[in-house]
């Protein structure tokens, strides 16, 4: 199995009242591969200047993830995002956004990027989703995340880009603004009547819902008692689902998606205990098993011996 | 077994982007006794006027609630509360809030009311809570709820009487005012550190958590496509969950906590349906059973066969 994903490969400055970094490796598709990597093998696909150097390539590549298609522009520089968080760590402030190579950005996919059983179109403007939706054609299984700004500038594009993916991947709050409709429910039936099979709707700290024709399934957070950076947990969630069901060998079921979701749920847990990547770049497996047990016994009506 | 619960008994005027009702019963341990009638004998404690009538008094004696510690209070008027919600039902509005015989309230238990098996101190003043809870010296299993006001002006009365209960059951953003502590499980911890054994955090729409010595567990809100009216949503919550505990024969253990968290989710999504007490006073036991079942389905990690 091969999975494909399109999305920002940055530089963060993040300061919480927990500490601070001042340039580190981030951007969506770097947190959703590095937590895909577990699972399967991931191909980004993305703009990176000449300051992404051997230092950046080597936190990917020793996690197995194939950076043939991080094209590295001559003379550019990376996209880079400063932001800084509440004690409150839901509340999020940008300082700044630099989109450097990101602005000029135009997929274009080697033979075996295009090849993937499964496509994750991380969050940029819609019509770059849709190019390369366009160019994944074999894609067995499609999401997508995208994000406020898009659904004010570039609503119509969105929204075809939506109806051409089997997932929509997005925090609550948007799937309510895209829609038009205050309650979750209705508005993951309304994405759904769009053309996907399948709607998560993140909820940041209180976990993720699962909306799919045969059902709903919800998991909370996994409780943590020391989060030090929420930057990129949407992007791991993603990348813990999408790499589980591409690694599966058997049909994407509503049992798999349920399990999924755990799995999203434990690598997004695992990229909050520190900043950026440095948590999910020296994660085991054996770590990842634990935490989904442990959320699975969370999540139980019954609770079990330990 | 025997429940007991001092709280206010009320006249509610609710406006929601659904509908609206002038003058309709309400209170906390309204709400409460009746969502905890479906499981056991329960007895409200608390004051009304004269304007407080049969029409009330039935809606609550046809669930087989107890009303003899109903205190009707000659030339007085009972708590009146007027409030508004948003489109978005999570933002409501106090637009009027008359004490009326609420104001001078002493409770006077009686024989029957102190020698309840368990008891639940809805939210009132905490020296009230705690004049309560030491009359009702017997109960094996006693809970507390209170609000934003009271951490405000009578924070020591307040953790005094949390000291002396066993569960306290509160509004997750209640529980980071009260610690001071903005992660939830360090602030959980620090509230069983004062006396409690388990802490539910209450997440609105979001569902709930439950903190314990043993563990960790959390249950989405049930997603309704309807919503009408989210007044009392949190003391139906109390009432299926203390209700579902006093119930039992054997003792509480977590198991027994994670299956109360399960029925206090029923109640409070079978209560939002419809304005007040309109939907859970004419709900049966086999509805909630069914909901249960439904909302157990949702939670695991297997999807299981209809």
């Amino acid at each position: 199995m091969a999975l494909t994903v399109v999305g920002s490969i940055a530089f963060d400055a993040v300061k919480t009242p927990f500490g601070e970094r001042e340039r580190m490796l981030g951007g969506a598709a770097v947190h959703f591969s590095l937590a895909a990597s577990f699972f399967t093998e991931v191909r980004p696909v993305g703009p990176v200047g000449e300051d992404f150097g051997a230092e950046q390539f080597a936190v990917l590549e020793n996690r197995g993830v194939l950076t043939d298609d991080v094209e590295r522009v001559p003379g550019g520089q990376s996209f880079f995002w400063r932001g800084r968080y509440e004690y409150d760590l839901n509340v999020a402030h940008t300082e700044d956004t630099q989109l450097g190579v990101f602005g000029e950005f135009e997929p274009k996919l080697s033979e075996a990027a295009r090849c993937a059983d499964t496509l994750f179109l991380a969050n940029i403007q819609p019509d770059l989703q849709r190019q390369v939706r366009a160019q994944c054609g074999a894609a067995s299984f499609s999401g997508l995340d995208s994000m406020n700004l898009w659904i004010e500038t570039a609503k119509d594009s969105l929204l075809a880009a939506i109806a051409e993916v089997d997932c929509l991947v997005v925090n609550d709050a948007e799937i309510r603004m895209l829609t038009g409709e205050s309650n979750l429910a209705r508005a993951a039936r309304a994405v759904m009547e769009l053309g996907p099979r399948a709607v998560v709707a993140k909820q940041g700290e209180y976990g993720a819902a699962l909306f799919t024709e045969e059902g709903y399934f919800a998991l909370p957070g996994f409780p943590l008692e020391d989060v030090r950076d929420p930057t990129g947990a949407g992007d791991s969630f993603a990348g813990g689902f999408f790499g589980y069901l591409d690694g599966l060998e058997g049909e994407v079921d509503d049992g798999e998606l349920r399990r999924a979701m755990g799995y999203g749920t434990v690598l997004a847990s695992f990229n909050v205990e520190e900043f950026g990547t440095e948590r999910v770049s020296r994660l085991t497996r054996e770590e990842i098993d634990e935490r989904f047990e442990a959320l699975r016994r969370m999540t139980q009506f019954e609770s079990l011996p330990a």
